[in-house]
C-alpha cells in the first residue's frame, strides 16, 4: 500500500526523541490520531482506545481506504457504550503501523523509506509514544484506557508502566504475554511475507511491487485463529461456493476457502507488509511479567487503577485462562478488578462483533 | 524434490485402469510399497497400514531420503505391538504421493510430468488403488487395517466401501469428515504454495526450481495444528534460541521459531509441493457421510468388521468429538466397536510419539 496519510486524520509530531526498549531512539515521531467528543475543562473525561494488530485510529470514523465504518463504531459514538456525548475519545495509530504514524514506510532523514531500517519496537514503545501524545494534547490522567486483543496488551502495559495515567483499565480478549503457539502463528505469517520475492528485504516501497501474496497468506493463517471452530462450522460448514458439486479442481469449492481468500486479498489493500512484520514482532516480544522481574503481580504493585478484564469462551487465541492470569496477579496486589468470561460463538473476533453483553459490561465499567 | 523412486521399495503396476470419483480413470497406476513379515499359507495374517498426509510406505524401514528410521518403527516390528513375527504388514505410498506411487510428478504417455494434469483424487480413490494392490498381492481379507490421521480416514473409507476386506479396523486420531477449520488450514497451505513464483502452475519439474519457500510455509502452518498449545508451551515456552537476550531483529529469537523454520526447511527435502496440493485436497473432500446419502451410520450398515477408535485429549485438529461421531454411527448399526480417548500431551502428533497406552491398545485390539 502507499504511504500517504489519510487526509482527515490529525497528525502530531513529538518534539522529543522517543526512547525505545531496544536502546535506540526514534526522532521526529509522527502520530496520526482521531478524536471524538469534547475534552472537558478539567480534562477528566478522556478515554484512550488502543487498536488491535490490524486495526487503526478510525475507531468510529469511516476508513479512508476501505470506505467502511470504523472498526468499533458499534461501541463508540453518541449514546453508545463509550459515549462521545460524555467522553473525549482518542484513538491513535500505533508506531510501526501504516495509517499515518511513524513506521517502516516512513522516510529517513534523506527521504528514503526506512523499510527494515526501522527499529524493532515493543508494546511498551507503542505505549510510550501514545503517552507522549497525551502529554502533547494536555491530557494528564485518563478516565479510562480501553483495548481489545493487542489493544488490551497496550492497556495492560500502560497500567503497568504509567500507573498514574489511567483511572480505569479495560482489557478485552487479551493476554499478559504471547505464548509459544501465538509466536508460532505469527512466525508463519512473517515467513510467508519474507518468502515473497516482492518483499525484497523490505525495500519494496516505490517499486510498484509489494509482497501482497505473502501478506495475504499471513492474513489467512492469522484469520483462522480469530475465529472459533464452532463459529466456522456454523458460518460455513462444508457448504460449497456458488456450485452444486465439487469441481475436482483447485478452485475455491468450499465457502470457507472463498471467504479466506477474500480476507487475504482485501487485507493487502489496507495494510503494509513491513508493518505486519514489526507489529507481530512487538506482540511476540510482549511478556509483562518478564518486564517486571518475572512476576506478573509486580507489574501492577501499587497501581491506583480499577481494572476490568473480559474474555470470550470460544477465544482460543487468548483464552480465558490468560485473562485469569492477569486477574490473579491483580488480586495478589489487592487491585480492584472485575472479570467476566462472556459466551459468544465468534472466537477471538467476538470483541469486534455483535455481543450485547460486552456493550453492557463496557457501559457498566465506565459509569 | 526429484521424482526418482527410492531404490528399495517394491513397485507394482496395476493392470487395469483405476476408476476415480471424479469420473476420470488413471492408466498404468504404479504403487510403491513395503512389506514386513511373512504372509501365511491361508493369507489370513495380513495387516494393511495407511500412512498420514506427509507419511510414506517406510513405516518401519529407513527413509531413503532422510536416512531416518521408519515413521512408526516403534509400533511395527518383531515383538512390537504390530508384530511382524506374526503378521504380514503392507504399507503403500498413496496415489497422489511422491515416494514412488503415481502422482503429479509421474510422467504422462509422452514422458512429460503430469503436474496439474494429474486428476484430483479422493480418499476413496487412494483406497481403491490399495485394494487393487491387495488383489495383485493375493491378499483377500485383511486381518486388520490400521491408520492414524489421514491414514485413519483411509481405514474408515475401506471399511465403508470394501466392507468384506478387513476383519478389524483401527482408526486413530482421525475424523469421518474434514471440518471448515480443517479445510481452512489446508487452504492456507495451498495458497502459500501457489503464491510461490517457483510453483509455475505446477510445471516446475526439471526446471531446477521448486516452490520450496511456499511449501515450507505450508508445512509450518500445518505443523502448528499437529501440536497442542500445552505441548508447545512445555517444549518451548518463550525460551530464547542460543542467545541470552532478544535480538530486536527478525532472526529466530525464540526456540519455537527456530523449530518451526527447521520443520519447514527439512520438509521440502522429502516432499513434493504438487503432492501436497493433491493430498490436502483429497482430505478436504473427505466426508464419509456425504458419500453414503448423508448419514454416517449408513456408511457402515451391515459391516462385518470389528472397530477400534482412538483419540487423544490434546488433539485439536481431529478432536475426540470427531471419533465419537464415528463411534455413534457404528453403535447405530450395532457394529462391534471399542473406543478410548488417551491422555497425551503432544496434540495430534501423539499417534506418532511415545504414548505407551497406545501400544497397549493396538496390541490388545490385534490379539
Amino acid at each position: 500500500m502507499a504511504t500517504d496519510l489519510a487526509p482527515h486524520s490529525t497528525r502530531l509530531v513529538l518534539d522529543a526523541p522517543l526512547p525505545l526498549d531496544s536502546g535506540q531512539a526514534l526522532d521526529r515521531v509522527e502520530i496520526a490520531y482521531e478524536t471524538y467528543g469534547t475534552l472537558n475543562a478539567d480534562g477528566s473525561n478522556a478515554i484512550l482506545i488502543f487498536h488491535a494488530l490490524t486495526g487503526d485510529q478510525y475507531v468510529a470514523s469511516q476508513h479512508p481506504r476501505t470506505g467502511k465504518p470504523g472498526w468499533w463504531s458499534r461501541m463508540v459514538g453518541p449514546g453508545k457504550p463509550i459515549d462521545t456525548d460524555r467522553f473525549h475519545v482518542v484513538c491513535a495509530n500505533v508506531i510501526g503501523g501504516c495509517l499515518g504514524s511513524t513506521g517502516p514506510a516512513s522516510a529517513d532523514a534523506q527521504g528514503k523509506p526506512l523499510g527494515m531500517g526501522f527499529p524493532v519496537i515493543t508494546i511498551r514503545d507503542m505505549v510510550r509514544a501514545q503517552v507522549a501524545l497525551l502529554d502533547a494534547l494536555g491530557i494528564g490522567r485518563l478516565y479510562a484506557v480501553v483495548g481489545g486483543s493487542m489493544g488490551g496488551m497496550l492497556a495492560l502495559s500502560l497500567a503497568a508502566n504509567f500507573p498514574e495515567r489511567a483511572e480505569r483499565v479495560l482489557a478485552i480478549a487479551t493476554t499478559a504475554r504471547h505464548s509459544a503457539q501465538n509466536i508460532a502463528f505469527h512466525e508463519v505469517g512473517r515467513q510467508a511475507i519474507m518468502a515473497d520475492p516482492n518483499w525484497q528485504s523490505g525495500e519494496y516501497y516505490g517499486t510498484g511491487k509489494a509482497p501482497d501474496a505473502g501478506l495475504a497468506v499471513a492474513r489467512m493463517a492469522a484469520h483462522i485463529t480469530y475465529l472459533s471452530e464452532a463459529g466456522l462450522t456454523e458460518k460455513f460448514g462444508r457448504r460449497l461456493q456458488d456450485r452444486e458439486a465439487k469441481s475436482f479442481g483447485f478452485d475455491a469449492d468450499f465457502q470457507v476457502e472463498s471467504y479466506l481468500r477474500y480476507q487475504g486479498l482485501s487485507f493487502v489493500d489496507r495494510f503494509d507488509a513491513n508493518s505486519y512484520l514489526y507489529i507481530t514482532r512487538a506482540m511476540d516480544y510482549f511478556d509483562l511479567a518478564e518486564e517486571h522481574g518475572g512476576k506478573l503481580a509486580d507489574a501492577f504493585r501499587g497501581t491506583p487503577a480499577r481494572f476490568c478484564l473480559v474474555s470470550f469462551d470460544t477465544d482460543w487465541l487468548y483464552p480465558t485462562s490468560e485473562s485469569r492470569n492477569v486477574v490473579h496477579a491483580l488480586n495478589a496486589v489487592a487491585a480492584p478488578v472485575s472479570f467476566v468470561e462472556l459466551s459468544a460463538p465468534y472466537g477471538h473476533d467476538s470483541f469486534l462483533l455483535d455481543v450485547p453483553a460486552l456493550d453492557r459490561v463496557i457501559k457498566g465499567f465506565l459509569e
